[in-house]
């Protein structure tokens, strides 16, 4: 049925074409993306291109708040809508050979190469053209530093094979840069200094002002050279470097750039320039050293991380994939990011933070990085308790409102139907606490920023829920639950039992360390969310054994997906808006999420009783379904099903299931193939005192690893046809539940696989 | 609780005021429009003003499809917002005394008056100036033809009181204007050519280009004046005449301006020109002649239509205002029009058609307006039918849906729970069909025209019903009612009962003219109707004994608006948009819209439990709400309720109710204040087939009259403390029922009241 559009050879390490493929050129770029976290960019090209592409460079925390754009205005609306910008391009080199402009979308070009090399976090490139009687062997290397995050080097080697050139190298700070999503074409970038030192190039820039309150951004790029510049010109928001080359056949020249990038957000305007001199001179090492300090640094992290696929190529690429662009977007170094739905690889969303974070990058994160990685993410929004605080008070409302989409903590969306309905995003920011205390056991966040969350999140259910006289229940009405098909629903039942759940979790915390926490919760207080936990209305049919998706989903015209027009997939690209409404058909796991969070509390029949109700209905078509179902449908002991699901959260960009990769990345739901195969295939289990696994194989695969922290221990679990192994790579012997039988590892235990 | 602003002084056919107020110059130029169906302009000076203002002049079906503006696109949103565009300013003179300029908002002023005459129809201003030695005092005089449509009237006196003055006018042609709500702030004219002749000066404009394959219109607007200009300048979109004369204390000049306006809509661009010089020409009587003929002409208008009201002069100058203001807008000269609901006194909502019309405007209409008036009106939606079918197909169904605000037919609004899911207003459209032949008894357009569209609405209905195999019923999901403080909500009652009666009423009139009719339903179609007819869910509370305004309506925190904190009223300006919407409380009449469409379907009983279950929750946040309430409240004996709601909807504009009557007058609205009392307090019934009454008279009233035309015969009815008065002034004698009795009217029938 859907078609897959595949622009990269199948390599376990690479992605990597022989084609430069002009048609589909943003696509290429959003999957050459490279980033360290603190800043990123797409794969464009450092030499001029004509044809259409997608410029982006984009900084860490560095946003604007774009005007909104809506029709009509409704009260507590979001003033702006925030916007990752598109920020000072420096890749930039114009390059012209016997004064030709080296331009591959205009001239003739050979043996064109691209490669993106997740092993070693390099991207390179090479081609040959032959322009007015030489021909000339470029080769590209570059790489943003991740251990030297304000650090970005490129090399560029020209060799010339026949006749001889003149090789002319203009190198650009640019910052005439505009986001393409803009809401009123603005350039967002105004210039306060540029000038030449004799440590560097520099331009710094600002953000335009705004009227919402928003701090400006003050950014300085400096660029140093591997020799001296002829000349250096300035134009408005540029600044450049000029280099000329008399080059004979057989020679070749290397042409070096490093630049240096710091932001307001960690250095002052007035001292940027001074700090980005002194870091180009402390950071003087040569190209070869920076670049093996690169490699070692990327094995580093795979050693933690990697995951082993025998058996399936393209599996194999599709998790590495996955896991190396995550780790280019975050990589837990600093408190105030968080992990934006398209990282540093597009403009599109806006906003760095969305509830994707705490549902779906939590549990990776807290198994593949140490707990401080998990706690900054939390920390992060306990940061922001304040402003979602604010949030509530827009509604009218007590306690705290965590935001849809964000940067500071207020909301920055504006569909009504999202930002004043989607709440039950307020319940996974609570979820993520309970899942950290559970992984870690480290329950000191808990007690004390923990509990200030739990206790907000709690007064805000308290008083966002009614109680119907006529059914003497409590409920929630007005919501939009996951399966953002339908929207205005009332008593989701996802969103009701996560948020007794919360009050719940809040209170059992709160009694716990009541002592010693900085919250209070009066009598008064704690006897309302009983009477609500108590009675909080939770849709279920007897007749069907199912938890009720919102009040009257069963009155719908329920039919299976199989049942449609494959034509009329997806959906959201053939249906009005009104009719995708109306349906049955759901957009990703919304009962089953709440199913798939507290696994625990659910019997396998009831898990089986709902999933064979509701994934026959559901599309999938948000990044963010495939892996939860993959996960249940392993449990159940669909296997198929969950290779099925596996396969389509997995390769979702380097196929471009969706259509849309072009616009970017889909960074956070980039976990999915990392949680299908850990949690669903390996059934790793942390919800409870002893972690639990319960592994098969796809039928397709020889055999799976992968590797995990967990309370101070690195373990190593491989599952092959025949057997499954945990071993014990470093830290103290510890308790684990395989297939249900307990054992003490403290080397390496081996077990048959179980069906 | 509520503050009213009143600028203008009592007077039972004069909207006067002595003041100039600067602060709310922009509510003064509301109230001061005047139109002639044809065209017409807020209260604008002809002379400059620097004050804030809001220059309008709109020309009847001349618009432009601006770029809609939302946030995120969904599925099967409208490409545009169509917009009524301000049109060139025609008004418009510079006049200088003794080179000073006159603009009131920089110099001292004496003796100013502003007068709205509707008993004629023209509009007069007086003031007096002393600058550089000379005292003079200036009167202005303006009408829009009513009877010379393309015709545009205005004289000004100007007095030398002291001194000697010379008095210099340019007089322009200005097409250099711009609509505030413009999405993108385009100029929307672009000037095609302007000049002199002897006829006259004009300039003729064009809109700009669009994308959407929208008809680009040309107007020509061509002025003359009482003398000579002494030279005439051109600038870019924007013509004018020079004149100046030497003035002595004592002595009076009298400047007249002439401007006729032709559109592409009926005169080609390129015999514009030709054709308004000839117009000019023709229209050669003098001022003091056209004054009158408008005179004239008002006074005709207001024989068939005034409503007289003794004992309450604010009360009869509200019901005056309406009037004028609605035969201003609209007199049934044009079945291409409709009647906007800001008419030609400001930009906002865009549009020019609304279920407004068949719901609120149609019944006045009918009674005050020569059949062929509701009947053009009623083939504006006929002609429109084709447009509705691509509205329908965009929603990939069945049928024609009318769009919820429209130029051409096809939608052009954008929030998707109004346009994708207020769907009732299809049901208004056939309403009016069914409303028109009851009053007239003229079968033949029920027969012919509306047979197709209501066969057409009806394919709507029945394949956007769904049916609920659990509940054995069929449902609408996903509407917004008449209560737009409620969105997409399941099984409005309104909505499925309106949609069930559209049906059958097709059926019923098929099956009536089958061999005489353009339509044809098949047998299976009819079956099909029969069985949604019959099966149709109407939501229907046993406890209560009332209708349910949708499915979960009743599970939700009910409480009176008596119970609210009166600084939260008006909602819409104090509670979030969330908070609204899960809230119990109702914009308009929703349940009781449909009680009052099918007042003889329904009993006194049934109608008493629901007004007093729904209207407690009503806020009547709609303009359109207190209407209906009025004539509700007064069939079951409210007479304290039906007053308050009359008050509610007589003056909504002329004291500000709402706090939004700068933007321009709620012209539809305005229809609510004459249904109050002719539904309300006469209890007017022309459901069945004999004209019915039951009048009382409010308590601080001494006496109404109103005349209605009716099958041809022009009645006019008198109810004073005492007695009501039925006269038959013109047309054969005809069977009445007054309080459930049945007289034969040939003369004049006095009964008592009863109550």
């Amino acid at each position: 049925m859907k078609q897959i559009q595949r622009l990269f050879d199948i390599h376990p390490w690479k992605i990597a074409t022989k084609t430069l493929d002009k048609q589909n050129r943003r696509l290429q770029e959003s999957l050459t993306s490279i980033g360290n976290g603190y800043m990123g960019m797409r794969g464009n090209f450092e030499e001029q291109y004509s044809g259409d592409h997608h410029l982006g460079t984009y900084l860490a925390g560095v946003w604007y708040p774009d005007k909104t754009r809506v029709g009509w205005w409704k009260n507590g609306y979001p003033d702006y809508f925030g916007k990752v910008i598109n920020a000072v391009n420096f890749l930039s080199l114009t390059i012209k050979v016997n004064n030709t402009t080296i331009d591959l979308a205009t001239i003739p070009y050979e043996d064109f190469y691209l490669e993106l090399d997740m092993q070693n976090g390099i991207l390179t490139r090479r081609f040959t053209v032959k322009v007015a009687n030489a021909t000339v062997r470029f080769n590209f290397e570059r790489f943003l530093s991740i251990t030297k995050k304000e650090l970005a080097v490129l090399k560029v080697t020209a060799e010339v094979i026949t006749g001889s050139a003149t090789i002319t190298i203009d190198s650009a700070l640019d910052s005439n840069v505009r986001n393409e999503d803009s809401n009123y074409d603005e350039l967002f970038w105004e210039e306060k200094a540029s000038g030449k030192k004799n440590t560097g190039t520099y331009l710094t820039v600002q953000t335009i002002p705004n009227n919402f309150g928003i701090e400006r951004f003050s950014i300085t790029a400096m660029m140093k050279h591997n020799r001296d510049s002829l000349k250096t010109l300035t134009a408005p928001l540029a600044i450049s470097d000029s280099f000329s080359y008399e080059v004979k056949a057989g020679e070749t020249i290397s042409f070096e750039k490093r630049v240096i990038i710091l932001t307001s957000r960690d250095i002052a305007e007035e001292h940027q320039v001074t700090k980005a001199a002194e870091l180009l001179a402390t950071y003087n090492e040569s190209f070869d050293t920076l670049k093996k300090e690169q490699i070692e640094a990327w094995q580093k992290r795979w050693e933690l991380a990697d995951v082993v696929i025998d058996g399936d190529p393209a599996a194999q690429q599709g998790i590495r994939f996955n896991l190396f662009q995550l780790f280019s977007t975050y990589y837990g170094d600093d408190e105030r990011l968080n992990i934006g739905p398209k990282g540093f690889t597009g403009e599109k969303y806006g906003g760095a933070t969305y509830w994707d974070t705490e549902a779906y990058a939590v549990p990776l994160y807290l198994a593949l990085a140490k707990p401080d990685v998990t706690r900054n993410l939390l920390k992060y929004r306990h940061n922001q308790l304040p402003e979602a605080h604010i949030n509530a008070q827009k509604q009218g409302l007590a306690g705290a409102l965590y935001p849809m989409v964000t940067f500071t903590g207020i909301e920055c969306h504006n569909e009504w139907e999202i930002t004043f309905e989607e709440i039950h995003r307020n319940g996974s920011i609570a979820y993520a606490i309970y899942n950290y205390t559970n992984y870690t056991g480290d329950e000191t966040y808990l007690q004390k920023e923990g509990l200030e969350v739990l206790t907000a999140i709690s007064r805000f259910w308290a008083d966002r829920v009614h109680y119907s006289k006529r059914h003497q229940k409590y409920m929630i009405h007005g919501v939009t639950g996951p399966n953002e098909y339908e929207n205005n629903i009332n008593n989701n039942w996802y969103t009701n039992m996560l948020a007794a759940w919360c009050m719940k979790y809040t209170l059992t915390s709160y009694r716990r360390f009541e002592n010693d926490t900085p919250v209070t919760i009066s009598k008064t207080e704690q006897d309302k969310w009983e009477a609500i936990i108590t009675n909080m209305y939770l849709p279920f049919d007897d007749e069907l054994g199912v938890f009720v998706q919102h009040d009257t989903f069963l009155d719908k015209d329920l039919m299976p997906v199989a049942d449609l027009d494959p034509t009329d997939l997806p959906l959201n690209q053939h249906w009005s808006w009104d009719k995708i409404l109306r349906s049955c058909f759901i957009k990703q796991a919304d009962v089953l999420q709440g199913i798939y969070y507290f696994s625990d509390q659910f019997t396998m029949e009831e898990k089986r009783r709902n999933f064979n109700f509701y994934e026959p209905m559901t599309v999938h078509e948000s990044s963010l379904s495939a892996s939860i179902h993959a996960i249940l449908a392993a449990e159940l002991g669909m296997e198929e099903k969950a290779l099925e699901m596996y396969e389509r959260t997995a390769r979702l960009d380097l196929d471009n299931y969706n259509n849309d990769t072009e616009d970017g990345l889909h960074i956070t739901s980039m976990t999915g193939s990392w949680l299908a195969i850990v949690q669903g295939f390996a059934q790793m289990k942390t919800d409870q005192k002893t972690l639990r696994f319960a592994p098969f194989l796809p039928s397709k695969w020889d055999s799976y690893a992968f590797h995990i922290n967990y309370r101070g221990r690195l373990l190593a679990v491989t599952v092959t046809k025949e057997h499954v192994t945990l071993k014990l790579i470093a830290g103290d012997k510890i308790a684990v539940t395989l297939y249900n039988k307990n054992y003490e590892l403290a080397d390496e235990i081996t077990a048959p696989i179980t069906h």
